[in-house]
């Protein structure tokens, strides 16, 4: 009865990284946490414990802050880039790398009514993301994105039309809250990834328009306004042809106060975190 | 060897609430997970399990959402002492009653440049908090702050000076990374309370001037810093006379990197959650 | 520029259960958090906000309670196969069902030596999992596993003769702590679901070889140990063909204690929790 | 309008140790989450920023583990009596050293029905914590607990004979589920800390009777069964005069499946994080 590897990987994780970039007149911030993970010709470390071709994770650690000290990227997907360009120089034995990069929000403080130059504060548990992969003498992949980004929507959303059954007990509504922690990710093209793009700026245009179709949305479902905001960012842009998204259905529950001889017209809510609805659909240009 | 019970409290924690105040044009959110604590004569529910004077916590709730239907306030102050003034009144049994109010940020999301007026993002993890309190009888003693007011400055800190032996391994900097989060707690005055007051108001003047020192402070401790941000609270405004406030040192560590025969002019760090410094005091007018 | 919904999925995560099980002279405790995900077709839902074929969430957390009130089940991946089935068979619009459900540790308590019939205390943060899911007309697939199963050794690992770079400052070690939070996953074969097993009682054995082997292995890797528990789960029953391991390496750093003029054999460590090492591997019987 | 400095406190938190203890045949492990804070003359560092009496909270994180490497004490809070007597020994400035030490959970692994001399399994989140203290010059206190011991029972519990009003919904019950995180502290009597106890045998015992009691108890209320518990402790030894408890009253709600045309006679429950009951209480000997 023998066996085999038939799949492995290893690396790093929760690396840890703050940047200060010290301009002039004022300096900017970059919180982010990296993974590394190499795969390639590791069969013997597996099976005799020859660690010959181990890149321990150590070392890993220590080229993150490496290539972070060296870098002059903007934009966490172009740091993954020089980190996987540096790690698949310097070790044949690994067949490809992946690189993933979350980033934790910073924003200026406003002092006096002027952001001051060199303070700041945390923002909101979003993290923008992004997987960067690549394997010996290939292409780049990248897809970026984000998670955590949690809002709340207090009109212009029902849901009703569904199936009744014996099990039913959810009413049918014209005017509910709806509240979810959206989680996206776009891969980048071929196209795009070749010509060079500004990742920061893409993100960016890409999150205002999930923000908007989200606000804007009236809503059916959260089915429905999850597919707006998905082809809302594929009509954006064309260096992206394809995006998954996540978004969770954070229940509101309306407090029934009619027990106590009360009116409640969606006016008194309990947040739950549990149980919740979870919505997940890929949409692709066709 | 007999004993007896020489102090205790009962209550409801974690009740969660979601407030919608439906104006004609926008809509207001608010989201409070609210405590409620009783004391009083409640030794035979212990020692012989007589329940005949205990309201149950389940009550406490419904409590909760009955009275955040009926109110008016729109700082969650003034619904504390709503809900404590129903139930001291309906529960001549307690001596006291206490409740605790969290408040979770929301901010109105943005679109096309306009505020949105049913849409909201989930601001930071920082929390408004107030501790109202009331004897049978008494006045309110309502102490009021937040937590979690995560921050971090890049310059005008130093930490220098100090003592220094056969165990010291922390270098002296005249240039360090300083991020901290921020608790702070001011009781309000018997005057002020008397009087009445817009606590909206006068919170975001306070955390105001709590941000404003922590940016601009030349630095030379957290204690300094601690020192002066509660001084600039107490010269703002004579309706508090004490503030208490913990600010934890969120160290960020500069990675060695001249192992690898780099520089770092305090530009990579590696930001830590353990261990962490803890600086507390409390700052009171004379 | 035309879009389509390439996949999609959706179903009620996080639904908790605690099943009591009333015996004549004790009773049995089940904590369960179970996930339902229905994938089937739901473009209309997603392209016009069409419910017509929606099953709410809301009827899917109350599908989980009906079913467990019914069911005979002992063990949750044959409780997953009858919530399964009902759900397929009321909702032809689904082409396939999944179901997963995480178990929770509860131990009975021992009170004057003896175990107390009815009473309990929560065990580690070890969970175990299964992953049911039938299309409809086909036969089930079932993975079960653990994850968080959290355990170091103190002696028997080392490890030696990994890549040296410029990077390099992890020095060479043959006794090192070495602790890791073991997550396993082993799909069941055709033939034992087919047949019918005792699930508890296969997770049971399975269990107890990786922690031995984990125990007993001269380790010079993680990826060696994993590779050892892996085998000797294969080498234990035929009912299972292939085992996935994840393995972080939780990193308890010897603390520097000759700076102070003392020696540390091994004996004063710092337990990390970041950033820390990720091994992963397949293993499959050939 | 001048302000002053009325009370202050700094040092650091959340200092990770892990131990290990080798023995011949065997090793021990502890895990200790230690806290170090000072009081003393520190004025000048707060409104100056004079840190001439300034002990780095770094210096402090360096003597936890200096002063563990020279411990013999097999218990933490002899280890705390240590570690204080150094700090007060070296630092004149201080006027008193508090020190918290939270102990994780560690089991030694079974393996072929044996104990394993070298591998250890996590246990569960219960915390054992102690509090000790000292001015200079003055005797030590010590406060030993635990926290997070969390248990349910089946049987023997219910809750009838309460307030009834207009905002009732709570239905009475003579058979629910109770389910609950005990946290316990105790201080020892100075009479105990001066001849020199046993910890980890009090402890021990101590935590049984908790244990055992709570499994026991025909309880009518969670506040019974919580003086119950405190009675038995007092109880048990002399050297503990008084016992602070606390006891969330964490829901099991029973899910309605009458709507579905079921019973369920305390059979299907949903396990609830949030709201949750409050009850704690000081029960002190006479």
């Amino acid at each position: 009865m023998p066996v085999k590897l038939v799949s492995n990987r290893y690396g790093k994780s929760r690396v840890r990284l703050m940047r200060v970039t010290r301009h002039e007149q004022h300096h900017d911030l970059d919180e982010w946490t990296v993974q590394v993970l190499l795969t390639g010709d590791f069969d013997t470390a597996h099976t005799l414990g020859d660690n010959a071709k181990i890149l321990p994770t150590d070392t890993m650690k220590n080229t993150v802050y490496h290539v972070a000290r060296e870098s002059k990227a903007t934009s966490m997907e172009d740091y993954a880039k020089e980190l996987i360009d540096f790690l698949l120089g310097r070790n044949p034995q690994a067949e490809s790398v992946e690189v993933v990069v979350e980033s934790t929000l910073w924003k200026r403080l406003t002092v006096d009514g002027q952001p001051y130059p060199t303070a700041f504060m945390r923002g909101s548990d979003e993290r923008q993301t992004t997987t960067v992969s690549r394997q010996q003498g290939q292409a780049f992949a990248i897809t970026s994105g984000l998670e955590r980004l949690t809002v709340l929507k207090t009109a212009q959303s029902g849901f009703m039309g569904f199936i009744k059954d014996s099990l039913t007990t959810l009413p049918e509504t014209s005017d509910r809250l709806f509240g979810t922690a959206v989680k996206a990710e776009w891969p980048y093209t071929k196209a795009a990834i070749e010509a060079g793009i500004d990742f920061n700026k893409v993100r960016s245009h890409l999150r205002d328009i999930l923000i908007t179709t989200f606000a804007k949305h009236d809503s059916l479902s959260v089915q429905q306004t999850l597919y707006a905001m998905a082809e809302g960012a594929l009509h954006h842009t064309d260096i992206i042809d394809e995006v998954y998204m996540l978004m969770p259905n954070k229940h509101n529950l309306l407090v029934d106060l009619g027990r106590f001889g009360q009116e409640n017209p969606n006016h008194i809510f309990v947040p739950t975190d549990e149980p919740h609805g979870t919505i997940e659909a890929t949409v692709r240009r066709v």
